[in-house]
């Protein structure tokens, strides 16, 4: 894409209002709009990475079975009297509306209720089971605060998947295949190492639920770490008897703030019981159907990648979200061979890897400082410097690491190989 | 994709309190499910056509200079106060909620306001000029009536696209580009031949704007239409004054149900004027900016394209958005070489076109009767017949023409070609 098109423009101030470092960034460099707190638009280069998201979890939930839909934001009230969680008192995020025709209605905060309801009219036999569904959804939830930027807002879209088995044995397989599945999108998502499967509170059926947790510095939550055993807790449940259960002292335990990227749940028959969702086993029984649900926030993720990896001239995309692969910055020069030995390479690597191409009237020192702030990871910058040996500069935005190659090095795009 | 593995289930009987033809075909065969009136989520399959229909659209968005984004649900009150579009009294198909921290807030019907609100941020210069952005946004609006399926909804899926320009003449050219972009949407949505641009009524700036209607049968709308002139006026705006603009006479208009699948509009610089959104022109002057708004219902489309085709077995759907490009039949056979052949044709044809394998033990009539009601546009009968001479039938279903071809050629998947 030439960046002269692009209709977004980066600012050098910060906004005022905004308090997060996520979002101050998304703003300046032209990633996202704020409606309002907490609520915030995706431009074209947001809407890119939003996608680029979505498509490693797809991807991912795709490889264990799941199957994609997508509910409704609109919700009856009917439905979640069922499960007790329409009132105010019991669920203090909802917007509430009210229909014209009469009645109330609600706006999805979360979809337990409505997919458990839906595969009534799907789920007889154990025949019909397992079954795995998600969705990326737009959630809505009352927030009384908002301060987070897009790491917790009051509009936020949100990968929900849902497992349905006959049973504890079938659903701890598919929980398990879960947390591998979300631990290869931590790790595409450049976070991998830094991520934890940590022991928090449960519910109703469980002791523990399951959360991801990554560190970073800017974190909300606190967790106990020991890195070797891969022991994570999350400090709600850090007590003696968890200590015990899961074998360990205290004092091998390090305290970090971290961010939650992830969770998993299991529902056991609860909701099932509640919404009449059974099925029938090969005796003839009629048994309730049992659930998991598993949460990433699609949103939230992209705010904490900002804040993990940004550095004080702006944002550090990984590579497998960054909105283009490679940013070319085309110096200005009166030697019309610079502005077409750009455009070549453009027309090749973009068709490869996805290019911004900053082709704008504007100084060096300008360009550079928009591709910083931007945060595509490779900038490929094309100076008359290079005409004369048809060269070209690459350099790595994380470390600012420079290397000279030639064109037709340049628009194999494997630039990864350059730096490491 | 294995049929077996799909969650979802055809049903004989229509659902209760379903009165439209689209989804009452659209819930039968596995495509929505219906959460309230007017509210529909999207299974599986109705979640690939969605985003097949919105695959065309975007391309062709895009290939005008439209830049994709997306804006929020939530909208804020104070905004809609600055066009006097707030008050229920003026858009009745608000819905609205209280803010925890206080305050009315109001759900997306329409995305005019806030769009142009966003670019006061990106827009000075006149050489900042033109801007077209465009979204699929999921549009709430509480409509008093709900009875037309996906065609009118309380949500549903908009392409709505903005045109930012510096005057009349610049604006004048796009909205052409538009109409013939929207054209080519509807050829490749089969329907190109049965719509016409139809004269309606204007706005404040303009005495028409212009609508796309399709004939359809069960449509809610009339138009009176002249096919060789390609003329059509709907009837609101069907008078002698209209007559004579466009140099016609109602003798040789013939009167046609049409359902609308697109709209477009001519603001002039009203919404720029209500919303202090202006550039600079070349002389320095402060000038607003003229604006254009461009619709296309994806979901409405969807049911109309289901209407429009259906036959009293079930769906059609035409090529480009059908779930799947082929539906694999595998009739029941002793001779384990059938199903074998079948997993052959699939592994191949799967890769090039996506294919729906009905690998279900069920009785032959049972699968064509499913495969009917689900619309893919070629069947693909495999059978002990075909064994010793490797071929297999291919089904048109909107014809019922059958073909007997050889494996080699099947996997080709030239389909349209062996029924022309």
């Amino acid at each position: 894409m030439f960046q002269s098109h692009l209709f977004t423009k980066t600012r050098k101030e910060s906004p005022k209002d905004e308090v997060s470092k996520n979002a101050d960034l998304l703003i300046r460099a032209g990633y996202i709009h704020k409606e309002m707190a907490g609520v915030y638009a995706y431009l074209p280069l947001g809407l890119k990475v939003l996608e680029k998201v979505k498509a490693i979890v797809r991807e991912e939930m795709n490889a264990i079975g799941g199957q994609e839909l997508i509910m409704t934001s609109l919700q009856r009230k009917e439905l979640w009297e069922q499960t007790n969680r329409w009132g105010d008192d019991v669920v203090d995020v909802w917007f509430k509306s009210e229909l014209k025709v009469g009645g109330e209605v609600g706006f999805g905060w979360s979809h337990e209720e409505p997919i458990a309801n839906m595969m009534k009219s799907y789920v007889s036999s154990f025949r019909d089971l397992p079954i795995f569904v998600y969705q990326f959804q737009t959630k809505l939830r009352n927030e009384l605060r908002a301060k987070s930027g897009v790491m917790r807002g009051r509009e936020f879209v949100m990968k929900d998947m849902y497992s349905f088995c006959i049973g504890e044995a079938d659903h701890t397989k598919f929980y398990n295949e879960t947390i591998e599945a979300y631990m290869r999108v931590y790790k595409r998502l450049g976070i991998g190492d830094d991520t934890f499967v940590t022991f928090a509170s449960g519910g109703a059926f469980t002791q523990f639920s399951h959360e991801f947790q990554t560190i970073v510095p800017t974190g909300e939550d606190k967790i106990y770490l020991n890195r070797e055993k891969k022991i994570a807790i999350n400090e709600e449940v850090l007590n003696e008897e968890t200590l015990q259960k899961l074998g360990i002292t205290r004092e091998e335990l390090e305290e970090v703030k971290t961010a939650e990227v992830g969770n998993i749940f299991n529902f056991g028959t609860q909701k099932s019981l509640d919404l009449d969702l059974y099925f029938t086993n090969e005796s003839g029984e009629k048994i309730p159907v049992w659930m998991g649900s598993y949460g990433i926030g699609i949103t939230r993720i992209i705010g904490l990648l900002v804040e993990k990896f940004a550095d004080e001239k702006g944002i550090i995309w990984p590579r497998e979200v960054a909105p283009f692969g490679a940013h070319i910055i085309l110096i200005p020069s009166k030697d019309e061979k610079t502005s077409l030995r750009a455009h070549e390479v453009y027309k090749t690597l973009n068709a490869r890897t996805g290019v911004l191409f900053d082709d704008r009237d504007l100084r060096a020192g300008e360009k550079f400082a928009d591709a910083d702030l931007m945060g595509i990871p490779y900038h490929i910058i094309v100076s008359e410097r290079g005409n004369a040996e048809r060269t070209v500069e690459v350099k790595e935005r994380k470390t600012g690491k420079v290397v000279v190659i030639s064109e037709e090095k340049v628009v194999q795009g494997n630039f990864e190989a350059l730096f490491t």
